[in-house]
């Protein structure tokens, strides 16, 4: 388990995941501008840690407010900023609005009860997201033999959860029940979330892995070094259509051609019910500066264009099963009833 | 026109390619120890601009004997040292053993005379190799429509070659000649050839491009953005099979599913007839550090393992032609006569 995110002192506490591996540092959030500008740099990150900031937000939003003596109304506005702070993963607008429907649906007549209903909410939306990684863990488990190597794309462990990982989860689950595995880590640029945050996640864990350049991952499928390929998301079509860190379209596909298993971990908060084809679903464009940089350090000539997409959409037909807390959703059967 | 490497004042003056693109810094080779270090800290790079220092090489090894009344004998095991200082262009191997060639079925009888038979030679190798790329780029640019969107993985320019690129010598022909081009860059991790090489030498000749990260190219095919995959060789096998900069498979096997010409563009002296299938090709495997840090910052946990092979192997298979100096070659017709 990993201390990602809590509310602490009337303000969400979150672990700066733009400081890691090399310092363990945690940020104290005051205000929903301050959680904007923290989701939108990424120091929280991770789909479903990103629905539980979001609800936690709903708290901080309706606190912010009462203190400046406003409307509780206002936090209909409030709720639309931190839903739109990034556009691409479901989970962040789904914690936001299920706070929301917690709060506007009870018949509260002061702030301080909106508040109470909203933390208690929002509480829930973290708890229920450990237990829900936490069944995901049990049931993709079942996916992974003893002594597999598996390939993972950005960070899918603690970090961008409640506490408890989903696609990781799955490997960590796997490794406490004794199995061997071995991870192929791609670095992930251009946030390296990989080298980054999954590198520290399994050197924490005590589990075996290696570190690649995403370029890498193909060849390592060509010399049949990768037994399958487990990864998150960030949103989920109601066809199976999966929109996930970029980069993971070119492992489902490579896996494809070598018929490897390419699995989806996700909680069902991620399939969203409004959106029904991949087409559908808003790509967040990054700064190109992410990419003509690393670490501050320019890599590029001064003056280079780049195209920064954070996520690419994977079809449905290229996904062996989505693990999800209820179920392994296999092939066509992408309804998610 | 890249002044990437010359015979200057009894040495090799070579541009560091490590310095770009921040600093255009020549150095000055003295000894073929520095030349073997030079090559293996890839301040000279590119599997013919290897060759033609391979070529050099051999007169500076000369001359070094030469001046420490070695034997000229000795010449052997330093043609060998050059030779094996990166395994896998076989472009160093062969521009090596061209001018040792060249030496010893001269008549020479003094130092003098082998130190001048082998710069004679290792020049014409140097002259040979541009006329020969400029061949490439005329040939290939029958390829390349007008309106393409072209990708590229590493560097194959002048910087890559004695001066006119190979894969990137296509482009700017087709620039030349009036094509309107748009370029993508694969950054090409963990070196960054796309970013520092590649970008500068497009920025300098005045073409569209655009970079991507790696893990980005088969999401922009998916989206119909590449008109054509140009990548150059690090060593052709009999049968097609071709080792090029990591990552060069991946894009081959996505060009592959998205039906995008994938074309391989290099001087013949790629063509190893030594070397009859690709699982015959040595890869090179590279410091774990270029990957766990990025100009010289960590980007990883310390203690984190790494895996970094330089090169990859294309089957012919996924190779829609092979562009040479003397004609493009298609298909299952990869016998080279």
């Amino acid at each position: 388990m990993i201390n990602t995110i809590c509310w602490k002192n009337n303000g969400i506490e979150i672990i700066d995941q733009t400081a890691l591996p090399f310092e363990e540092k945690y940020l104290h959030i005051q205000t929903t501008d301050e959680l904007i500008q923290a989701i939108q740099k990424m120091k929280i990150r991770g789909a479903p840690a990103l629905g539980i900031a979001g609800a936690y937000g709903i708290a901080l939003g309706i606190l912010e407010l009462k203190n400046n003596g406003g409307n509780p109304e206002g936090i209909r506005k409030i709720s639309e900023k931190i839903s739109g702070s990034r556009p691409t993963a479901v989970n962040l607008k789904w914690g936001v609005e299920r706070v929301m429907r917690a709060v506007l649906s009870g018949k509260e007549t002061n702030n301080d009860n909106f508040f109470h209903t909203a933390l208690a909410e929002a509480k829930s939306v973290h708890d229920e997201d450990i237990d829900c990684c936490r069944q995901i863990g049990m049931n993709g488990e079942s996916l992974i033999s003893d002594g597999s190597s598996v390939l993972t794309h950005c960070n899918t462990g603690g970090l961008a959860t409640g506490g408890f990982g989903t696609a990781l989860g799955i490997i960590e689950t796997a490794h406490r029940n004794g199995k061997k595995i071995h991870v192929y880590v791609d670095e992930t640029r251009p946030l390296m979330q990989g080298s980054r945050l999954t590198a520290w996640e399994l050197q924490k864990a005590g589990i075996d892995h290696t570190l690649i350049c995403d370029n890498m991952a193909g060849w390592l499928m060509q010399q049949n070094k990768i037994s399958c390929v487990i990864v998150g998301a960030d949103r989920i079509a109601r066809n199976g259509d999966t929109a996930n860190k970029i980069g993971t379209y070119s492992l489902a596909a490579l896996a494809e051609k070598h018929r490897i298993p390419f699995y989806i971990a996700a909680p069902s908060s991620t399939i969203d019910p409004r959106t029904a084809h991949g087409d559908d679903i808003t790509i967040e464009n990054r700064s190109q500066k992410e990419i003509t940089h690393v670490a501050g350090i320019p890599v590029a000539p001064e003056g280079t264009e780049s195209y920064n997409p954070a996520f690419d959409v994977t079809p449905a037909s290229l996904i062996t099963a989505i693990i999800t807390e209820k179920k392994i959703f296999y092939g066509p059967e992408y309804y998610f009833n």
